[in-house]
């Protein structure tokens, strides 16, 4: 970096908050999976909207491109410095103002982890509608910049239909703020919704107003067994249409639950030994138990429901369907696909999935039914890396066949009408697919939309628009 | 217009299609209100998203402004050519596909009126989230492109909530499509969302996918009468947070019910007769008497709760509310203002309200309380011009009176925190007001975005963010 930048970052934001020593910048250049690794030029820790302001205009008046970072939980390289770019880290924009109960909502800044959130909310009675697996590490504006899913979108929506409202800092260094959280705003372009899941291509998310919903303390956890897919699919609308308290709808398969359980599968209640397993939550004010137990009946299980009595009995199911990606990870790194498909083609598109994947190697799918989304693991093709001296892992082998999976594998997911990308956006990982799913006329009105709010092109500049 | 724009608009749509004579243009040339009253060019009415595309390359080339119109029920003149634009009308882009229930969607063209849609989801079980007044006439392209509210908000969110896929010609006449409706999709910028609310200026909405919503068959309709606004709000946020299936939630104060009432008044049930009156509805697919009597219970009422037997009664409930429009017009034009304000400063500012209108006015006030919706109506200040002839109605006489009471009314608005518009838009009505809620930077990056899906500025040209 031009120590000119430098000099400038560290009269903002003040000396011990630059960070260019290879060895304190190296924690902010690798992703967790140790997929994507690049080399920061500096890290730089503003500890408020103004001062990141000042960053945006320093880095846009140098043309030096910057790498917005939250959490650093992404799936797709979206908050990795591939190009030597300045990392923005966000993580001291931390502050949680008090929940405001009348419109049941809250502002947070950028830096506050999800957990830190659910319990906020939780305090004042009331609970907050996206959770996901990274809760103690992911960051609300990273969420936001994703425009995060995880387990209870089949109820709440993912985060941008959490998202009332957004400061943010945009490309030239203009600071936009609208945190009134008014329901009701017809007063111009929705630039929070459009921020959301810009993946930092179009702005630097410094705080968010947020929706909060009702905290729901009975539950009904129970997991239903099918004969195929497609009888689980069929019950899922069935689930969907009738349970208005429907918290969760997860979809598992019996080569996935056999992973996990290892020797305790042949021992297991019919129901997780099924085809095809549902887990399925409800939550409400009032005991939904007869509301379930009504609707169930009506469904052909090929098994007696497995419903959880009490906490314990609920965390071990959820943890079944948690420990998949574990389970997964033992057998070594796998070829992991966040995708979509239209709920009407689902069971078509997982009977059509074993042709694509090479002889030898195993496939995993689980995922989010109640939405579409399926995480599709191709395991045994990668060679598995030792992670040595307890360092961030190393990065995984190039793999020319993990290109030609990968693509057949999406390629397939479009043969089906579905999204190349459903929750974990498309990052650095997915910008070569972008054109499988979005047209010409779409990406040019996306870099429209990207030269519109980032001029000089600095924002993440490797990531989604890339090459813009 | 150029006669050869003309030549070339017939040859998309055929000579029938494009009107140019001011006796068939002038009902598309006037909004419903007759306050917005301007002089379409031509009116050109496509029947295919191929014609949309075809008239906007040729309006493009041409630079001749073309002003987007469906239903025409707006109420701030955002559909209406004010300055001889030529009138695209979507009416015969009616196609209303089969339901799929699998997903709960369906996908629609623009002139499809909102009953006509309500009416398919019903038939296939299903409903449609968005309910307004002007059900019959309305278009949900209309209703997409200025982000439709109602009656249902607080249950199911605004237009952009049911928004789930579009099709639009942008201001270059390249068609964005994608109408796959897959919940999760994180492959790009909001497109979706960025058009809904745009007011016809980013681009021209063709198709839409829209999400369905459960039909809730049992229902429970009760007026809840409190001795001041400030109760019947602290009453509202235990309603929203105590009830999942609350459906509607609105507020009608004394004068206006005494106004649409008339000499029933004095005879009406008390709660009807309390200063603050609640409108509350509850739908669920179990009867939720129960649920609702255990919540109201705990409410601090000025007079028995009045509980709707059957649905005779409960049209009767609601015709008190829809009645207020009709009621208020009686007394001569009013000037009617859109806002919202925070939930937690309502009850302030409906008492601040008085102060601001002119001796001798009368003040109406209503809305959507779930929402933090009001309708503000001051009645008595406009002269009452009638109606003759049977056609549209006149323009209302410019008065200086009008804008300084819009003026004084906003200021109290944007002083409590809330929006200058809450469901209606900004249109050609609010243009002036802008400023008064989005700053110099928000209203800058609007601009930007304008330009970028808009280039030549020729979609809506007076509206939202007319001056470009």
């Amino acid at each position: 970096v031009d120590p000119d930048v430098l000099a400038k970052l560290r009269a903002i934001v003040g000396e011990r908050h630059v960070l260019v020593d290879p060895d304190l910048t190296a924690g902010y250049s690798v992703d967790w999976t140790g997929r994507f690794r690049g080399s920061a030029s500096a890290v730089v820790r503003p500890a408020s909207t103004a001062e990141v302001a000042a960053i945006v205009r320093i880095c846009a008046a140098g043309r030096s491109p910057l790498v917005v970072q939250g959490g650093n939980t992404g799936l797709v390289g979206g908050s990795v410095p591939m190009a030597g770019e300045i990392v923005v880290h966000l993580g001291r924009l931390d502050h949680l103002e008090p929940v405001d109960t009348v419109a049941a909502q809250v502002t947070v800044g950028a830096g506050v982890r999800l957990a830190l959130l659910h319990e906020h909310a939780r305090l004042a009675g009331l609970a907050f509608g996206v959770d996901l697996g990274a809760r103690d590490s992911c960051t609300i504006g990273g969420m936001i910049a994703t425009n995060a899913g995880g387990i209870n979108v089949v109820r709440h929506g993912m985060m941008r239909q959490q998202v009332m409202g957004i400061e943010a800092v945009l490309g030239d260094g203009s600071v936009v703020s609208h945190l009134s959280g008014l329901p009701k705003d017809n007063t111009g372009y929705d630039l929070a919704g459009l921020l959301t899941g810009s993946e930092g291509t179009l702005g630097v998310i410094t705080r968010a107003r947020l929706r909060l919903v009702p905290r729901y303390d009975e539950r009904v956890t129970a997991v239903l067994g099918f004969a195929d897919v497609k009888a689980a699919v069929g019950a899922s609308g069935h689930l969907r249409r009738r349970l208005a308290d429907l918290d969760a709808l997860e979809l598992m398969l019996a080569p996935g639950i056999a992973l996990v359980l290892g020797t305790d599968y042949a021992s297991a209640p019919d129901a997780l030994r099924a085809p095809a397993v549902l887990l399925v939550e409800v939550a409400a004010h009032l005991d939904p138990t007869d509301a379930f137990a009504s609707v169930v009946e009506r469904l052909d299980l090929a098994a007696v429901p497995l419903v959880a009595i009490g906490s314990e009995q609920r965390a071990r199911l959820w943890a079944i369907r948690e420990g998949h990606t574990e389970a997964i990870g033992r057998l070594g790194p796998p070829i992991k696909l966040d995708v979509s498909v239209p709920i009407a083609e689902i069971a078509r598109f997982v009977a059509a999935l074993p042709a694509v994947v090479p002889d030898g190697a195993g496939l995993v799918v689980f995922g989010h039914l109640g939405d579409g989304n399926l995480h599709v693991n191709v395991t045994g093709v990668l060679r598995s890396v030792a992670n040595e001296g307890g360092g961030p892992p190393p990065v995984l082998p190039p793999d020319a066949t993990v290109e030609s999976i990968e693509h057949d594998v999406l390629t397939l997911v479009v043969a089906h009408g579905g999204s190349i990308s459903a929750e974990h956006g498309i990052g650095i990982a997915k910008v070569r697919h972008l054109t499988m799913c979005r047209s010409a006329e779409e990406i040019a009105a996306f870099r429209a939309i990207k030269r519109a709010l980032d001029p000089h092109l600095i924002l993440n500049p490797s990531v989604l628009v890339a090459g813009t």
